[in-house]
């Protein structure tokens, strides 16, 4: 398979804009129809509630394919459901693909070596029984060591790892802005970052490797898009975050690449907010979608010019 | 349900031991009965790993549950299989509650504030598909408002976390020992760790909320025992990583409690060990389980008197 930051970077040309479309279905806030049909057809079961996200992701997935170059389900919320929440994600990333759009599985994982090895086969491989993402979110704590055995699961398929670098929640700083040698830690893992994917970078100029950073935090991002001008950054927490347009920015590099955003909420229960609500309605969940990415693709066009 | 931390030092005191039974299996290592019966009934299939890593787990416990207060799976090998391989961790953790011993997910989870909910929900509940382990290990490095919805799912439901404080590989120095004002890191997710535990200690004084602390590392073991007076060590490293018995005794305090020592590969794969080998044999896997977990209780009671 191609690199991984070749094909991302492809895929938002060809989209024409670089939004990640954040898939973290909650049960509580998927449309009465689409609740109505699984609970009908599982009763009210663990399948039930995995079916449902399955069904609205493939709705979403159908709505927006032409404008998102990359879609991220966030693990936590179909782990809650065990096998079937299993079913349902590694179900979703067939669908993306099947669709034209890159999958992120936003996991978040870090082990030492042999068991990185595993969790890098779980996500990034697509054999026996494993999901087939093209990259994965991945938490540096635990050192470098921990994160080379992803690095090797990548170059022989074609995949990529995101790296927490500074993230998008108020708490970040507990941890990430502390200061080392006159330098927030955050740097430190940027550097880091930068170092192992050095050797990972593809023929567009990106590397493999990239980095989480918040939409929260545009001081920062403008400091580590400097330090680091061969990383692809996933930029989370536009939208109901707090993170807006103009905030994500400092994450593009001058030529307007370098960066993906993610927008969860904002977009995939568009439905549910005012702007869209009257128009939609619950049924119109996946046109309000729609409606939601053409007006997030705009804001970003206007600052990224 | 009892609190947590109540509920494991009982169990520690009515085992006799502090071991933690690793269950990490991989396919390539298991008895190559376990592996021949599973390609019989499910054929060369995801469900046939999962089958034989459920068959393995269910051999070993029945085999070491006088033994073992608790066991740790790590999630990376289940999550290798997808939804066959959450089925087996599921069942895993029923067999080992019905063999009365303990359960931690050694999943490193961490996110932001909602994401997090979720994961403590997909671990810490058992409803709705969800697993039902009595803790978690967690991942700090996002900050301290990402470790807060673990606690209050703890409290709700008399589970306990144990977060990365110093970890056993030999990289855990990338990030965990940098010095901040005058202190290693590990320190200060330590305070952190502690800081957030004191509102949850219970009738024994120990806290639901514990910390991983590699065996690998004494002194800091020792450092880290003195800061944290209430907390629960969950020690890794023990055995193949490296770690011996004197080098987890300074994780216990002076009365013999506060910490338990995990080991994996010691344990579950004696049968493939020089010691164990003749006279066992790959049928006899489980009763060099039970030969390896005894010498080890043997030799951590020499160094805890």
């Amino acid at each position: 398979m191609d690199h991984f930051a070749d094909r991302l970077v492809s895929a938002i040309e060809k989209k024409g804009s670089p939004i990640c479309l954040g898939l973290d279905p909650r049960w509580e806030s998927l449309p009465d129809p689409v609740r109505s049909a699984a609970l009908h057809a599982h009763g009210d079961t663990p399948r039930a509630r995995a079916a449902a996200f399955l069904a609205f992701n493939r709705a979403l997935l159908d709505a927006v394919a032409d404008l998102v170059p990359v879609c991220k389900p966030q693990v936590a919320f179909y782990e809650q459901f065990g096998a079937d929440g299993w079913w349902a994600l590694d179900e979703t990333v067939r669908h993306a693909h099947a669709q034209g759009v890159l999958v992120i599985s936003d996991a978040k994982r870090g082990d030492i070596g042999t068991t990185a090895e595993a969790y890098a086969q779980a996500h990034l491989t697509g054999t026996a029984g494993a999901l087939n993402a093209d990259a994965l979110t991945v938490n540096p704590f635990m050192g470098g060591d921990t994160l080379r055995p992803f690095l090797d699961v990548c170059a022989a398929h074609g995949r990529g790892v995101f790296a927490l670098v500074k993230t998008s929640n108020p708490g970040s700083g507990d941890l990430q802005d502390l200061v080392v040698d006159g330098q927030p830690l955050y740097e430190r893992v940027a550097r880091l970052v930068g170092a192992l994917g050095r050797a990972h970078v593809g023929s567009r100029g990106f590397s493999a490797v990239g980095a989480v950073v918040g939409a929260t935090y545009p001081a920062q991002a403008r400091r580590l898009r400097e330090l680091l001008p061969e990383t692809l950054f996933l930029v989370p927490g536009y939208g109901a975050q707090g993170g807006a347009a103009q905030d994500v920015a400092p994450a593009f590099r001058e030529d307007g690449l370098g960066a993906i955003v993610n927008s969860s909420r904002g977009l995939i229960f568009a439905y549910r907010e005012e702007a869209y609500r009257t128009r939609y309605g619950p049924e119109g969940y996946a046109e309000a979608c729609r409606a939601a990415t053409l007006a997030m693709a705009d804001e970003l066009r206007k600052v990224l010019k």
